[in-house]
């Protein structure tokens, strides 16, 4: 299977249900802030969390519906973090995704309280939209709040970045930052779909696997994109881990290896759903395309 | 009875559970973010918010323990809320509590991230840490999540309040600023003890009526205090409001028909309580305390 048959098709899904979830018609007062939140959260995303929670459900689950709404917490939470990394006082960044940032549109301001909002709804979606048993429920907000988190989720992941530039590239900081910055969410995001189908211990324990390494090669291969593209393919500044001497794969394993590695984990991946057979068919073309992306 | 009897033990309480919740000896990563949130966090508030759940729980079943872990949650959502409002890009506030603020103190990056990781963690704690079941902790995650955001929760007042600055002052724009900037988070306050405690719909009803009085009574004494009162005596630069021409309770109604409206919210937030007896004495001591502080 090729993931490009399906993913269109899970793409529209998901981007209905984000459409919902922040309406363009709020109350007056919140008008400004919605667009903002909108404005990041229709820019052009690859939705590959939410994607990978849908299709984690239906690895356990292939009848289950509803598995779009907890899959959109995903990706309210991604948005908002790269709403608050772009901000002056963080990553600087003027673009994202070819288009300027929230808070170069919507001033400073505005850019934070919108990150804010997003991260705040992700909670309310999955105890107040999402149809689950309670249990279900609050294993999600579990999972994401330690997932988006510190000590050892996305915000931790994002101070250690911070603190690691210029540092010197070394193997074991390198992975701290990883499996904190992105490594968490992207695990969470396949657990979320295997919490949400109320998977089995072993079913948890294998996506939860597929998970990380998929995860780790996501990293990997956006680090040598960093290296290997162009801005303009990207849609973003090309180049800049390097400018702000960031700790990636290519600076501390070359370029070479890191193409090794990302390989190595999508094979990794792979084995860690056998026991699903063809119900796993879904994943591994999306590992696929995680690592054979251009941008 | 008297507030003072009983608040310094309460609020010792909640001390020693935010320190549990948020170690200082945080893995290496994190160390200078949980500094950064314990700051903010140990910097001398009143605990109103935490308070308030925990003499809700108290008012319906006095025996049931442990509910000092889901208030904390209410006291970290504050203290995010009061990191990201003193930001630069928003009220741009140097001074909280008499101490520099949080980004004064470990810069703008840090302080971002440490709200963020506060409001984070105030999920975690609900859905990781909190002794309930799943049914209640899933509501509670649900008020909370909408009591913080938007359309009609905390960052939506905000949001209304910055658009609100150098507007004509006026009383519906007043009412929904106050309702919900800080309004929704004490309801809210006052509603999650009903929740965790199991209370009936009755209960529910009348105790939230109570945040909604007693919150609003709180709300008009901090505008009133912010004109009466020195920015010594309020820790905070005093008289800001008008400076920023803010729209407050004395700028739309003038002080002594202020003081009037506060000493009336009190007055129905008892009647709210009636069907309570001596179960209600600590919340109406409280809400005395709301109204009679002076700082």
């Amino acid at each position: 299977m090729n993931a490009r048959e399906f993913l269109g098709e899970v793409q529209r899904a998901i981007e209905a249900e984000l459409d919902r979830l922040v309406p363009a018609d709020a109350p007056h007062a919140a008008r400004t802030l919605h667009r903002a939140m909108r404005y990041s959260l229709f820019a052009g995303g690859k939705r590959i969390r939410p994607v990978l929670c849908i299709e984690a459900v239906r690895a356990v689950d292939p009848d289950l519906a509803g598995a779009v709404t907890p899959a959109c917490a995903l990706e309210l939470i991604h948005t908002y973090s790269l709403i608050h990394d772009d901000l002056p006082a963080l990553d600087n960044d003027d673009f994202r995704r070819g288009k300027p940032t929230c808070h170069k549109v919507f001033g400073e301001a505005m850019a934070i309280l919108a990150g804010d909002a997003l991260l705040t709804l992700a909670f309310r979606v999955l105890s107040a939209h999402t149809q689950a048993p309670a249990e279900r429920v609050a294993r999600m907000v579990a999972e994401l709040s330690e997932a988006a988190g510190t000590p050892s989720g996305m915000i931790a992941g994002q101070v250690a970045d911070l603190e690691g530039e210029g540092k010197t590239p070394d193997a074991a900081l390198l992975e701290t930052i990883h499996r904190a910055k992105t490594g968490a969410l992207l695990r969470a995001s396949v657990r979320f779909g295997a919490l949400y189908a109320g998977a089995g211990m072993e079913e948890y324990a294998a996506l939860s696997r597929f998970g990380e390494h998929a995860g780790l090669a996501f990293q990997i291969v956006d680090d040598i994109l960093d290296v290997e593209q162009t801005s303009e393919a990207l849609g973003k500044t090309a180049g800049k881990d390097a400018e702000q001497k960031k700790i990636t794969f290519p600076a501390v394993y070359g370029l070479e290896r890191s193409h090794e590695m990302a390989a190595e984990q999508r094979r990794l991946a792979g084995e860690s759903l056998h026991g699903f057979g063809e119900r796993a068919a879904r994943l591994l073309a999306l590992a696929d395309l995680i690592v054979e992306r251009t941008a």
